[in-house]
């Protein structure tokens, strides 16, 4: 097999721009400057350099191909032609179309986008779980290239990103940032000078090349000596915004606008009008993915009344499920926390520290679904929040990814607020598509833990710093969508309904009432979404609609927000006694926090009394 | 007045460490060791370089001091008593305690704490905020010295804010790095490769000098020469963690761990004993903040139906608000299409473009806010998710600060979901204290973006891409908390409740149902958070109950859960009919994509009919 030559290349790239053209100038919005700057560099990349076989793009020693700059969907989607496996016809007429697959900025729904971008900042950080997964996982020879818009490095994560690069020596992936000087409103803060971005890359442990990203020649010897120097490579491309096109090349004013109709012919006569070429590239290596040995998982088993923390039996389940050698755990720098240690321990070669770095643990996660492992990443529930846009864009990528967070809401205590997870359930629950539990024993959370790793989607396990009583045997179980119900008597005059902690207080407060004389249902709610509507309908109809949901939250968006939801849903809407943490906390007990919040026992058996009251 | 001498200090030095454990260990929580390490570094700050007039935390040009490692909180509080303003007794009996002002980690309950830290990585973006304040607003002399750890150097945000304090040349702005090498769990990435930090804080533009952080004459020469020399200045300084205690000196598992009462006691004795120096350090220097010139503000103001996209509104109001000199404005590299360039082009002086870096861009608002100015930070809606734990933290730190985000929803049409904001109601409902905005139209966004001025704490507002009919006359009034029901007859016979883009749908539902002879209310619920429940409880009675809402966003914890949660807080839940995103959207045009997602005024005006079926 012959691969083009440089000049045959320069046509390609040429062909690449004027694609571009057609396909935004079709649709009436895009970003064709923004991907005739990088031309010429995927066009070397596409014919002389990426392995990839076209027709097969779930083979093991694929190349990976991100576009950081998501924007550039243009020039990727070109590329896609010029590859033969997507029409001339659907490129121009279906880009950025109602039901296309072409949308304005790729995601997954096709076949050869490992995850969505548009987001900047997230295609780098998402291309280190890939390349962790590469080598020290899959041991496979594939190469990440991820093409990066220099407007993106200010983004802290694409430095979060080079980082984790540079310390775990993932001298299979390779930044390529199109130095084109001009961001959406104006030029970006560094311009051309090619030497502060390479020596940044540098100071952060990578290899920096630049080179004028308009020569096929410089472009070609960067690429071809890019990989496998014992550390990440970072090619430093200038370039100019629209190159190609006189009107428009490195002029203001022309991001994220197609070029209109007559304009688009100027242009493509001066790129030496359409073109049809279909690039055979290089192939990958004809080798096999491991094939690795399954253990057997055998949970952990609680003493019913034994106190353990459910981020001790998170930790525990982990090690347990990590028998199955797709599960994969990261963490933030806090995993004797969070206690993910417990999986380190005994899976050392599968597991991979993030340090303090949110936004990379999130997205090591996510490049760690594409190459089809089970991860699992930890944190205080709190700092998720620091990676919420990556979260959101995991679920825009199809990405299958588990979330724990530990030391949620009031109940750490002293920490104080900084560390009190109080908007993680309302950040999760309007994430797409994805599932939010939270268990409140070591029973619960260990066959929890189980089940993430077979849910799809973005998962998400709240966890609790302190340890309270086991309140299931080892042979209950806990699906996704279901709930228990812990107490119940024929006569029960009202419904409490906690997760996590509070579940233990409405279980004392139900002590507290029983004393009184007052029998009181007790629901657990271990799963937030999906939420288990028919028990909550069950409960509304067996206590006269006296409902109590305690949360160890903010009011907003949280379990209460969730019960109201699912009765409305269910066109039987119900008052609910709602109490949540409704001021800011500071320090205290753990104890003294749940009281000044009003999610105790004593307030939860209060708000029953309330409610009976005649 | 002397100031303590070096061989002072270095007793200073160990009273604070002595303090620090002192206070953990009656705690019985908190970081004695990670406060142990920047002992000497403080004692030298507080002793002889921090201009500070501790009996007037509000004097225009004292210094700031934020912990960026919030965590050494016990070393924060032995500084204040040794400045006198915080007393032995507090110091040791109420540290971490419940109602204590001793706070686990630091928040501004302290009049002498800027911005609560804790979640780390933002007290040096906070810090930029301050120094921008500094050298181009308030134009006085102060310094901001920012203590870091080391393990927080792996947050991407560091690097938004060395990079941004480089860009603005914020010679004011002094970050201290304590390298002691040790994290929660072990080692950091960098251990004591100082020159890896040296060269990263050089490459991103500051001044980097390597000192060893127990040399106090180095320390001493290190602060001295930072300030001033037109770049920011990173004093990267090696310490060891635990320092002055044999016991736990550079020791592993001894991260927030205090000290046993009988370790404590020994290390107090290896220490050196108790001491009580107060100290009388440099005095800010004696000059008056800036006066200046108060414009009038005139609003813009728009005529009945013509065509407004609401940020275009918010841009031109900002401006015209901008005749107040406290009005600051920041932006994320998109002023061009939140429309804070209206703002730039006539008050460039007070607006600072943070380019694609949104953790810096809500940090320097806060930092702004420490100073007293009114900052507003825009961006795309999607791209706040960006920044969520710096939000959070915000309302934390007692900041008052208005973001706006535009793009919202599938309204956006053609760039696809990861520009969308589709989550971004349920993450600002769920920040404490916050007020969440939505309007309509060009009017009553004008008059929305004067009370967001006029608010203190975290106050967001959603802006829409397209441009819809301006449905307010100039005189109307749109408090925070109120809502406007656009259209009512008394034979209402359902209610249909919208906001922004779905306000329009609803008024086209309604035109739809009232050539089928059915009478539809129409509420405008611009005030998301607070919200109107009066005017919810008023439509639910006036027309039996019958209540839709429809939302650009996902179903959980937006409008329609603000809904569900005033009317069940009022003690009337009713069934709501609930029109949200509920699929993962694509690309089409605006139209195209509301119908997809059942939010148009098509399936609006069915889900009416759906409730007055018989």
């Amino acid at each position: 097999m012959t691969l083009l030559s440089l000049d045959e290349t320069g046509e390609l790239a040429q062909q690449l721009r004027v694609d571009s053209i057609r396909c935004s100038t079709e649709a009436g919005s895009g970003h064709p400057t923004s991907s005739m700057s990088a031309a010429d560099l995927m066009a070397v990349l596409l014919a002389r350099h990426l392995r990839y076989d076209w027709q097969h793009p779930e083979h093991p020693a694929n190349d990976h191909l991100i576009f950081s700059k998501g924007h550039a969907s243009p020039l990727l989607y070109s590329m896609f032609k010029a590859a033969g496996v997507v029409s001339d016809d659907e490129l121009v007429h279906q880009y950025r179309q109602f039901g296309s697959r072409l949308a304005g900025h790729p995601t997954p729904v096709l076949p050869w986008v490992d995850v969505a971008t548009g987001s900047l900042g997230q295609g780098l950080p998402d291309g280190v779980g890939v390349a962790l997964a590469g080598r020290f996982l899959d041991e496979l020879p594939y190469r990440i290239w991820v093409l990066c818009g220099d407007s993106e490095m200010a983004e802290g994560s694409m430095w979060e990103a080079l980082d984790k690069a540079s310390y775990y020596r993932l001298d299979n992936l390779v930044a390529i940032i199109d130095v084109n000087r001009l961001g959406q409103r104006g030029p970006t803060e560094l311009g051309w000078d090619t030497d502060a971005y390479a020596a940044r890359a540098e100071a952060f442990g990578a290899r920096a090349i630049v080179i004028d990203g308009h020569d096929l020649g410089e472009i070609d010897k960067a690429l071809g000596e890019a990989p496998g120097s014992g550390k990440p490579t970072v090619i430093i491309a200038r370039t100019l915004k629209g190159r190609g096109f006189s009107e428009v090349e490195d002029r203001e004013g022309w991001h994220g606008t197609p070029l209109p109709p007559a304009m688009a012919e100027r242009a493509i006569v001066e790129l030496g009008g359409e073109r049809s070429i279909v690039v055979v590239g290089p192939v990958p290596e004809d080798v096999a993915p491991k094939v690795r040995d399954i253990g057997d998982v055998a949970l952990p088993r609680y003493e019913l009344g034994a106190k353990v923390a459910t981020r001790k039996a998170f930790g525990e389940a982990l090690a347990a499920i990590g028998a199955r050698p797709e599960i994969i755990v990261l963490d933030g720098e806090v995993g004797n926390s969070t206690h993910t240690e417990d999986f380190a321990k005994v899976h050392p070669e599968r597991y991979f520290e993030m340090f303090i770095a949110e936004q990379q643990l999130v997205a090591a996660a996510v490049g760690l679904s594409v190459r089809h492992y089970v991860p699992f990443a930890s944190t205080f529930a709190a700092f998720f929040t620091r990676a919420y846009d990556f979260i959101r864009m995991a679920a825009i990528s199809q990405a299958n990814i588990r979330l724990s967070g530990s030391h949620a809401g009031v109940e750490i205590g002293a920490d104080g607020p900084s560390q009190m997870a109080l908007e993680d359930l309302a950040m999760l629950r309007a994430v797409h598509g994805s599932t939010v539990l939270y268990p409140s024993d070591g029973t619960s959370t260990a066959y929890l833990v189980q089940e993430m790793s077979d849910t799809d989607g973005v998962v998400y396990m709240r966890t609790t710093r302190g340890a309270y009583p086991v309140l299931y045997p080892p042979t209950e179980e806990f699906p996704v969508g279901g709930s228990k119900t812990v107490r119940s008597r024929p006569d029960d005059q009202v419904t409490l309904i906690g997760a996590g902690v509070t579940l233990h207080n409405c279980l004392a407060a139900a002590d507290e009432l029983a004393g009184e004389g007052i029998s009181a249902r007790v629901l657990d709610l271990y799963s937030v979404k999906p939420i288990d509507t028919q028990a909550l309908l069950d409960a509304a109809a067996a206590t006269d609609g006296r409902l109590i949901v305690a949360e160890d939250h903010h009011p907003e968006g949280g379990l209460g927000s969730a019960v109201l939801d699912a009765l409305n849903e269910a066109g039987h809407p119900v008052q609910v006694t709602h109490l949540a943490v409704r001021d800011m906390p500071s320090s205290g007990t753990p104890a003294e926090l749940q009281d000044a919040a009003g999610i105790s026992a004593a307030h939860i058996a209060q708000a029953a009394r309330d409610r009976l009251a005649p």
